[in-house]
């Protein structure tokens, strides 16, 4: 009997190891297989709305099929391999793997909306799965490290650009007018987010004299500060990669400043 | 009657903590609420200015009333609230509580003027208030000093941008002409913004291919000078945020600016 | 006849005093009135290339021959002042305050050419002049080494670049071809500057389904590669900007890093 | 026998240092040379291609054969240059140095195809060769030393923006619609790298209200982000010039990685 539990625990391990980790070559290919299907899956949502390539639409509902099947095979997998199913189930990574074959079924009930698209594009965020590679995955936490390190800088200057874009649109509604195409504060403001931002489409643009050198204004400032986050992550993204250094310090000397790899004091010669 | 004045310094402080800080719990709901307000003001102005939402005019106009009313009060009871009444109603935010309900009022007697939208937008900059929490003001603090830091190499930079714009738009009213839309020096001027800060509406584009040659050495220029204040901004943050500066002063000669790591005085040899 | 002599080398030192530098309440006078003067003259260059002004034009002309001729004696007075008035000439400065005032007296003899414009626009140059305020200047120093340190990786960074737009280029020539616009190879050049440079007029835009998606390649990578100038002069800027440290070393414990206004050894409190 | 042997190494030798180093004035003439050839040549491809220039193509076509024939030329002199002439010619620069001249001879065989433009244009690579000055040479290194330590982190960097616009795009696809020229997810993912960017073309633009509030949001998106490769090649290259590790490797352990100022070696503590 304990046997019995004690293989079952071994198996599932061994499909935890297949499924979730990529330390051994089954675990590998596990991966490279389930990078294809997730990349195929993906061209398949895109090309299915090409209206050109709507001859070839029977062939993208068979793919979508066998995607979705594999998929659904996997998120079994998935709640069998792991201790605590419902955990799984709730997190990120577990709803995304639901979502990415709940529209599918749906669709056979509920046919013909295309909304189903956007949920299924969400496919994509199942590659950051795949890229569990322990040297991809230091990089990732170390990005995400710094945005979280810069969160509130960054709400700060969201905030500053949010009432600069506000007070800039309202300005330029009354400077342009109705006339010129800025018909109401929410587009003027679109509009300054636009210039602000440098994306520029051209969609709207200034054509009165002062309207231009208003915009100019707003251009230069937008040049100007976009150095803002930039100077905020490259600040936070330093000190998050600097973190090499050791805060050990020697037992002789006390001196301090020592690589992680340091056995022996650099100063004076002493065991660490 | 000392008493009475005890009572009324004891209410005043608590007036001032409720509507100035954010410490207490009221203070808290208090500020919640203003920002509700704030984001809703805001958002009735630009709405207001939608000319297809003007069947609901009236609702607008119903809650500019509300909001102008509780900010008037609001406004009343931070006079009430601080020592020195005259020094707040001169201080940036004082004015701009102000500002925030003039607008409402003097349209009774000049009414239909769309210029004080522009004013009322102004409205959106009370929420830095809000946003005295103290995590949020200090990165604030830090942002406005590597600014204030750098601002003399950014006005440097601007008059070189500046002298940038002026030369190469002229050289562009020579090259292009009247005839591809470059009518004046001016517009020229207005163009070489648009593309050195990488906006690039479109709506004026060089045509001969000297121009284009021109022009793209132009983009070069402004995609590498970018360069500058983001390299200013990093560098000053980096140097604001890094702190290394003790906020120790010299017991014998009150020097401050010493470094964490020193032991004596370095400007007059007394022990720290 | 020594004193002389003297008188007049004094009388020499207090014109130069007052032209050359802002030291002086006389100096710094004709530096703001010159400042004023140099904004009066570009403005007037701009304005007098509008063609809704030409009825001004009468006072245009007034106003460029007045400044035109306080420039000259500016000019002369200039030449005067310097000990050797032909280093002067041939000096960045001393070209710029010619070519400032040449045009208008050529203009005399050969009417009518707005090639002058350009180079009358150059006067805004002079500004630079004006700005040797001793802060201003160290900071515009500090950038100038900046820039002068990077100048190396900027070139083989533009070199990259001139050679990834040229093969963008010819792709992007191939595969749109003539019949959407990509007429010629260096107009395709011109479109792949306009967009690695994210300007993105849409004078000229990708129509192909494989021309999107090799335009979308080219914008990541233009989006991308921007951090290279980026990084390159905030790295320099970052060294140039750190020699506030001395490289004196304390007499007694030999400890190095003190500030420059530093008097005492900050470790062990000796006289430096 | 052994004489004439000894003779002709010396002779390869010469050769070498002629074609592939620019120590030697021979070597510097030969590259200055090489140069100008490589411009032209890339020029005469870019003029080739323009319709209005089509009365030059007999001149051309003649300045094709020479620089095709001197570069064959060369091309032979460096595979008799080198010890291994297939290493060489396996070599990147190896294949860049047939590239460049196997198209003009394939012409006169499939006479016609502008593909070989592409291919053509190729020879502007060659131009790195000629960098190959020692401190330019040093500069490029750092600046690739800095972009591979940086790899992996603009990989996951891609990856994001990869599945951003993938899910952007489909939500505005579904937002904007066919009728606002959106006509398929591809497309609207073109669109939102278009935005993302912040190249903004034009060519495509949301109309509705809802889709420029969430273009919007897109753009600060994109404004924002763009400090994330900032961040890191800036990181990077810092890093990589700071050079602070010595080259010195330890006389006992011979282990390397030492800090300037380390005395002793840190992994076995012995003296350095």
């Amino acid at each position: 009997m304990k046997n019995n539990e004690q293989q079952q625990v071994q198996w599932r391990q061994k499909l935890h190891e297949t499924i979730f980790e990529a330390d051994t070559p089954v675990g590998k290919y596990f991966d490279i297989v389930l990078m294809i299907l997730i990349l195929l899956s993906v061209i398949t949502v895109m090309l299915d709305s090409v209206n050109s390539l709507h001859q070839f639409r029977i062939y993208f509902i068979f793919i979508e099929w066998v995607i979705t099947i594999v998929f659904t095979i996997e998120y079994i997998l998935r709640l069998i391999a792991v201790v605590r199913p419902l955990a799984y189930a709730r997190s990120f990574f577990g709803i995304i793997d639901l979502l990415a074959v709940l529209p599918t079924y749906i669709s056979l009930f509920l046919p013909g909306t295309h909304y189903f698209l956007v949920i299924r594009s969400l496919r994509v965020l199942r590659i950051f799965r795949v890229l569990k590679l322990v040297k991809y995955l230091k990089e990732a936490q170390l990005l995400l490290r710094a945005m979280h390190a810069s969160r509130r800088k960054i709400i700060v200057f969201l905030f500053a650009v949010f009432s600069l874009v506000l007070i800039l649109g309202s300005l330029m509604y009354v400077i342009e007018g109705e006339e010129n195409g800025f018909t109401s504060i929410p587009r003027s403001v679109y509009w300054a987010i636009v210039t602000l931002t440098t994306v520029g489409y051209g969609d709207m643009a200034p054509v009165s004299a002062l309207g231009q050198a208003f915009a100019s204004l707003i251009m230069v400032l937008g040049y100007s500060i976009i150095a803002v986050p930039t100077g905020i992550v490259t600040v936070e993204l330093s000190r998050a990669s600097e973190t090499r250094v050791s805060t050990q310090a020697c037992p002789v000397c006390s001196a301090e400043g020592h690589d992680f790899d340091a056995v022996y004091c650099k100063y004076c010669g002493a065991r660490l």
